[in-house]
C-alpha cells in the first residue's frame, strides 16, 4: 500500500512557523474514521467497547477524540489513571491492567471505580486486603506454550515466557476465589502477540478464550461477563506490507463466538478491546527538518529529531517510512542514512534507505508515529521532547502538547540552590 | 571478580526511610578513587585530562565531584553545556562533540568558549558563517573500515558504518582549511569501539591517531595540541569478566606516544580522554524493593523499580548484575525473571537468574547502573524516574535529585486549562 502524508506540505510549512520542527501531527480525521470502522467491525456485539490503550499516546487530547467516538481508556498506571480521570471517563470507562502493580497503583484504580483486571492470582488477596475485592472484576489470562494462528503456523509469541496472566489453573481457582469475595461480574483479558498482520489473531486468541469461558462456567459457575482481546492488532509500516482488514477480523471474532459461547449459554458475553498501535500509529507522523548533510563512507542526513522524539528505529531497528515532503514524485535515487543527533550510532531513522535528493531545510515526514512514538520518548544526551499538533477535520491545527524546555529537563533539581533552572 | 554492594543494608534502610525506593545511589569514594586511578595512569603526560561525558550521568552533584578531580566535561547538547556551565566549567574546562549539530548549540559553546569538536567536514564552514571560527578547534576523525585490535583480532566495531566524524582525506583537508580560516590550536577526536573489555583499545586507537597526527603535520604543517581519546574503555557488568586495568592501558598510550609522537616532534600533545562509563557505571546502582512475586509458567520477582529507571536489560538485553541485599552469603539455589512493571515483556532486570530466595519487601541492588543508567530513563506507561542519592565517603548520604511527581510528567500540558495538573 503506497504511503502518503495526511497532511501537505504547504500546512506543515504553516504549523513549523508557529510551533518549530521536531513535533509529532496526528490526524483527527483518520482517527474517528478508524475507530468508527472498528465499532462497527464489532457492531454485531452489543456490549462491544475498545478500550484505547493510552500507554500509547497519552494526550489528553487524542483520548479526548476518542472518547467522542465510545472508547474507554486502558491504564497501566498511576499516571495514566490520573489522566483518563481527567479526560472526564467515568468508572467502567476505565480498565485498569498492570502488572507488578503498586498498592497505590490499585488504590487509584479502586477510587476511580475502574475495572481493575487481574495480572496475578496473588492479587486476589493483595487487592482484597488493600481495597478490598469491587463487584467487577477481571482476571488476566496466560495459556503458557507457543501462540500460533494454526497447529502448523508460525509461532507468533510464547506466552510460556511472558510475565503476564494467570496460568489455567489459576484462573479456574481465581475466578472462584473471588466470587467466594463477594465478586458479582467477571471479565477475562489475555494478551499474546504484539503487532500481527494476519486477520486470524483476534479470532484465533477468541477461540481460546471463549473455550475457556465455557470452561470457566462448567467448573465454577462463573458466566463472563465480558471478554478482553486486549491488543496486537498491528499496523503495516512498510508499504509492501498487507494491513489488517479490521471488518474481517470482527467477522472472525463473531464466527468464533457463535460457534462457542452462545451454544455454551454464553451469547450475551461484551467483547472488548485494548487497541493502541491499530488506533493510533497510522495517523500521527514525526515532522523533522534537514539541517545537516554528510558525505563520509557513506551518505548521511542529520535531522533536527533524534531517538529522543521516536525511539523505535534505534532500539528495535524498526522500520518507518520517510516521505521528504514536495518530493513525493521525485525519483528515490539516493541513499541515505537519515540520522538523529544522539551520540549513539543507533540512533538513525532509516539505513540504505532510497529517497529522493534531500536538501537543507526540507522538511521530513515519519510515518506511522502515532503510538509508541512520543511516548518512547527520553531525553538521552539531555535532548528534549517535541511538541505535539494536532491537525483537524477542518483543516485548521491546534498545539496539544508544547515542546519541553531546558527547565523541564532540569526540574527535578528544583529543590537545589545553585541547581535551580528555574530561578 | 566478585561483584559487592558498596552500601551496606543497613545504610539502604536508613535511606529508604527519607527516600522511597527506586532510587540510584553512587559511591563518592569510588568515583574520586577511580579518577585519581586513571590521572595517575596518564600522569606521564602532563596535559593529560579526562573530559567527563556528561551523557553518562548528567547530574551537577556527580560534575562536581569529578570537577574537584580536575575533570573537565564532554558535552553533546545545549542542556549538557547549560549544566557544565552552571557547575562552573570554564571555557576548555569543556569539549563539545555532538553531531548533526543544531545552530544554537554551536553558538551556546562558541558562547562559553568550550573547545568545539567538529564532527564533519561541512561543519567548519557552518561555524565560521555562524560564529566565526575559534582559536582552538578540534576533529573528529573516523577511519572507516573495520576496528581490530590486532591484524587477526576480532572486529570490535565498523567505523565504516558509523554517521560521525571527517574521513582520512577530509581532516587533512579540513586542518588546512581551519588554519587558513584563522584557527591555532589544534585537536582530534575519534570514537572506534564502546565499552571495550581490552587494555589494547586505547593503545591500538592511540597508534592509529597519532600515525594520523604525523601524517597531518607532514602535510598541513598543522601539529596537533591534543589528541582526545574519547571514550570506549568498558566496565565488567558480569561476574566472571575481567575488568580494564587503566595503568596497563595508560602504559600502552604512553608506549605508542613515544614510539610515534616524539620522533615526530609531537612530543607535547596533550592526551584527552571522554569516558563516562568507566567513571561512573560501577559506582552507581539502583536499588529496588521487591513488590509482587508470581508463579507461573515461570518464577518472577516483581520490583518497584522498572525499564524507565533503567533501560539497558530491557532494550540491549544487558547483564546487571544483581544482589539480595541482606542474603549475599545465602546460596543462589532460585531461579528467577526479576522484572519492571511496564507493560513490555522486555522489562525484566534479570531472566532465569539463580538468585537467594527473593521475599517481598526485600532490598534488590541493581549494579553498575551509574552510567547510562538513570540519564536513558524514559516515562514510558507513565512511569515516574526515580531520585538520585549520593553516598558520601564518611557514611553520610544526600539527594541529588528529586524523584519526578506526576506534575512533572505532565508539566507540557500546563498551557492548558483544564490539563494543567498544577492547579
Amino acid at each position: 500500500m503506497e504511503k502518503k502524508p495526511f497532511v501537505s506540505k504547504e500546512k506543515l510549512e504553516e504549523i513549523k512557523k508557529e510551533i518549530p520542527t521536531p513535533f509529532h501531527i496526528y490526524d483527527e480525521k483518520g482517527i474517528r474514521e478508524n475507530a468508527k470502522r472498528l465499532k462497527q467491525a464489532f457492531s454485531w456485539n452489543k456490549g462491544f467497547r475498545e478500550y484505547f490503550a493510552v500507554k500509547a499516546t497519552p494526550n489528553p487530547f487524542i483520548m479526548e477524540i476518542l472518547q467522542e467516538e465510545g472508547c474507554g481508556f486502558d491504564c497501566s498506571s498511576y499516571t495514566e489513571l490520573m489522566l483518563s480521570d481527567r479526560v472526564g471517563a467515568k468508572e467502567h470507562d476505565i480498565m485498569f491492567s498492570s502488572n507488578a502493580t503498586p498498592d497505590q497503583d490499585f488504590e487509584l484504580a479502586y477510587k476511580l471505580g475502574a475495572i481493575i483486571n487481574l495480572d496475578d492470582f496473588t492479587h486476589i488477596d493483595i487487592l482484597k486486603d488493600l481495597t478490598g475485592i469491587p463487584e467487577t472484576i477481571s482476571c488476566r489470562y496466560n495459556p503458557g506454550g507457543e501462540f500460533k494462528t494454526s497447529e502448523k503456523g508460525n509461532v507468533m509469541d510464547t506466552p510460556k515466557d511472558a510475565k503476564y496472566g494467570f496460568t489455567h489453573d489459576q484462573i479456574i481457582e481465581g475466578y472462584r476465589k473471588l466470587k467466594e469475595y463477594g465478586a458479582k461480574r467477571f471479565g477475562m483479558h489475555a494478551f499474546l502477540a504484539s503487532n500481527t498482520l494476519t486477520n486470524d489473531y483476534y479470532p484465533v486468541l477468541a477461540s481460546i478464550m471463549f473455550k475457556t469461558a465455557v470452561e470457566i462456567k462448567e467448573k465454577t459457575g462463573v458466566s463472563l461477563s465480558f471478554i478482553n482481546l486486549s491488543g496486537g492488532v498491528g499496523i503495516p509500516y512498510r508499504p509492501e506490507q498487507e494491513p489488517n482488514d479490521i471488518m474481517v477480523i470482527g467477522e472472525g471474532v463473531r464466527k468464533a463466538y457463535e460457534e462457542i459461547l452462545v451454544p455454551a449459554g454464553l451469547g450475551d458475553v461484551a467483547i472488548y478491546t485494548e487497541l493502541g498501535r491499530f488506533m493510533l500509529a497510522p495517523y500521527g507522523a514525526l515532522v523533522a527538518t534537514a539541517i545537516r548533510e554528510k558525505h563520509i563512507h557513506k551518505e548521511y542526513i542529520g535531522l533536527d529529531a533524534c531517538a529522543a522524539n521516536l525511539m523505535r528505529p534505534a532500539i528495535y531497528g524498526a522500520y518507518h517510512h520517510v516521505t521528504v515532503m514536495g518530493k513525493e514524485n521525485a525519483p528515490c535515487d539516493h541513499k541515505y542514512d537519515v540520522t538523529g543527533g544522539l551520540c549513539e550510532n543507533c540512533d538513525k531513522f532509516a539505513v540504505d534507505r532510497m529517497l529522493p535528493k534531500i536538501d537543507m531545510g526540507d522538511l521530513i515526514y515519519i510515518h506511522d508515529t502515532g503510538a509508541h512514538g512520543f511516548s518512547m520518548g527520553y531525553n538521552y544526551n539531555g535532548k528534549l521532547r517535541s511538541a505535539e499538533v494536532l491537525l483537524k477535520p477542518d483543516g485548521s491545527f491546534k498545539m496539544i502538547r508544547r515542546a519541553e524546555t531546558p527547565q523541564d529537563y532540569f526540574a527535578t533539581f528544583d529543590f537545589t540552590e545553585k541547581y535551580n533552572f528555574n530561578k
